[in-house]
Formats: C-alpha cells, structure tokens, sequence
C-alpha cells in the first residue's frame, strides 16, 4: 500500500476554504480529514473519535508537552490540536490526509512534516474580501475590521506556502485545488517504487 | 504580463505522448509548442516559422556552437533543436510553452533551464507497450523488440523528472496532465508578485 500524502490547506478566515473543501471531497474519494483533539465539550450531534477527541485539559497539555502535536491552538479558551500519530495512521492506511487549519497551525506543521503539501487559500483581494463579508449582513462594523486586519495578517504567511488558489471563481478555485491534488499524486519523488 | 512557463513532457515512444498532448491542447487556450530548427528539407505543407525554422546544416551548427539550443538531437541525418531564444519570447509573452521532446533531449534542458517542468509519460508496463505496439499490427517483430528495447532505455529516465503520468486510461491520464500544468500554476514561487 503506497503512503498517503499530507495536505495542509489554510489562509485568511473568509477566503472560502469550507466551501472550497467540500467540493474537493465530494469528488474525491481518496481524502480523509484528520481527527483533532480537542478541552471543548462535545455538542449534543458530536461524536467521540468521529468529530473530535475530547480530552481534559490535562491529557491534552501532556500531549503537547509529549510532542505529540502536530500543531495545536487556543480559541476562545479551548485548546486544539492536531495528534500527529493520527495522521501518519491515515497515510499508513494509504489515505491522503486533509489538515483545514488556520496559518498559525500550518506554520507550526510545517516545522514538523516536510513531506507536507502547503496549500494557501486567498481571497481576489482584501477589498473583495471586505464587500463579501459585509453582503452577508452578519457582522458589525467594528467585527468587520477586525476580521479584516487579521486577513491582512494571516495574508503575510502566503510566502510559506507551495501553491496558492486564488478564491474569486469558486468554479476555477476548486479545478486549481482538485487539480493540485492530483498533480502531487503524480510527483515522481513521492512515488519511488511505482515501477 | 507574467512570465509564462516551460513545461518539459517525455517519456518512451509509443506511450500515448502525442495524444495526450492533442488533448491537453485541446482544452487549454495559453498554451504553445516552441518552433524547432531543422536541417530537414519542408514537405510540401509545411511552412517555415509556424512548423520549423528550415536551415543549413551550417546555420545549425553555428546555432548549436553558440550555445543557442536548448537542446538538439540527430534523427536519421537531419539535425533537430529547440532554439531558447524562441522558448523565451514565448514565454516573455505570458504563454506556457510545451517542449514535445525525447528524454535525452529532456536531459539537456534540464541542464539549462532549471525553472522548467519535467513531465514523463510512460506506458502501465513495458509488457502493454509490446501488446499496444503488437496489435497496430504496423511493426516487423525484429522492429518491435528494437522499440521495446529502447523503451525499457528510455524508461531509465524517469527519476529526472518531476512528474509521471501513467497512461494506462487516456481519459484519466489527459486529467493528469491536465491537473500538472494547472498546479504548476499556482505554484507560489512561481508568482512572488502575485498580490
């Protein structure tokens, strides 16, 4: 069974990554996500080992500590993080494994998993972004231009990252991001016994 | 106007090169074959500039000497190059340009154009290269060993490129040719003035 790849797709919140994702897996069947672990409590619908693992704030500083991690946050006053162990489990099984994470986390896998493919996900432009938002109509003015001074910030990571997909067609955006998937599958240094 | 890219595709004769290549063309609007230099006399429908550049054989070997070739082979007394300056024009006009060449020829130009995309086209197996070649029934079996002999040569290659495209399926192959060049697009190192 040949190792799966590992593939980390981030960028600025609001640049389309969900609905980029979804898309990517509706027409690919060789892609897991990986599980997270996770001090939230569980909402009624989540599942144990499904959706997350929910551990203590104990267990997950051990892990951390541990270097078990293959990257982690704090949100809100809940720790994330993402056990390495589950990943390489995955890509074991042959699975090409799909880390959605913010450009903080992408940053700390990329000092962990060379191997990995780095993914940017990039809204036209920070005006583009700013109209998209407010067309939703959820968000006050102040929210807004906080949102969009992180974008600006989360914007500066692009450099360390291999491909960038540029979200202003959601129909191209998710050809380029299809397309680098199976792109890598064909690298020739990833696949060194396939003849 | 960015800079196009050049991409490289090879692999043993008789792997479905040229019509992965009709295929590629067909669905993609930005992309050009480069002008060859030849030392072979036009047939009657070729036209000088748009299928080659017909030249002495001394122009060519000036050309050759100067260092103007990306790279040149000998095919049965006639001389054939890729010159860089057409490559680079080309690529000066934003167009990605495609080199259809054999792979020593690919190994030449990686030698001088660092930047270039190495794809190599290979058939499943040498033994479904024999049973396709067999069944156009267009081959003398002392001819088709001779091809097959230099497939397995030619498939010794394959660790120089970046990328293999096993044309088992044409439809899916064309899809991975097709995804190569799209990614390679969205390469970051390859827009540093992207935003």
């Amino acid at each position: 069974m040949k190792q799966g790849l590992l593939f980390v797709v981030s960028g600025p919140s609001g640049a389309g990554k969900t609905s980029l994702l979804e898309r990517l897996f509706a027409q690919d069947d060789n892609l897991r996500f990986s599980v997270s672990m996770t001090t939230r409590p569980p909402r009624p619908e989540e599942r144990e080992g499904r959706d997350y693992f929910f551990v203590t704030p104990e267990v997950f500083a051990q892990a951390r500590r541990e270097g078990q991690l293959l990257e982690w946050a704090e949100v809100h006053g809940y720790f994330y993080g993402t056990p390495q162990a589950e990943v390489e489990k995955l890509q074991r099984e042959g699975w090409d494994v799909v880390l959605d994470i913010d450009v903080q986390g992408a940053h700390q896998v990329r000092e962990r998993a060379e191997d990995a493919i780095f993914i940017f996900i990039s809204p036209p432009s920070l005006e583009v972004l700013g109209e998209r938002l407010r067309a939703r109509g959820t968000e006050k003015e102040t929210d807004l231009a906080r949102r969009l001074a992180d974008a600006e910030w989360e914007m500066g990571f692009r450099e360390e990252f291999d491909y960038e997909v540029v979200n202003d067609s959601l129909e191209v955006a998710a050809d380029q991001l299809r397309a680098i998937v199976v792109a890598e599958r064909c690298r020739i240094r990833r696949n060194p016994t396939n003849q």
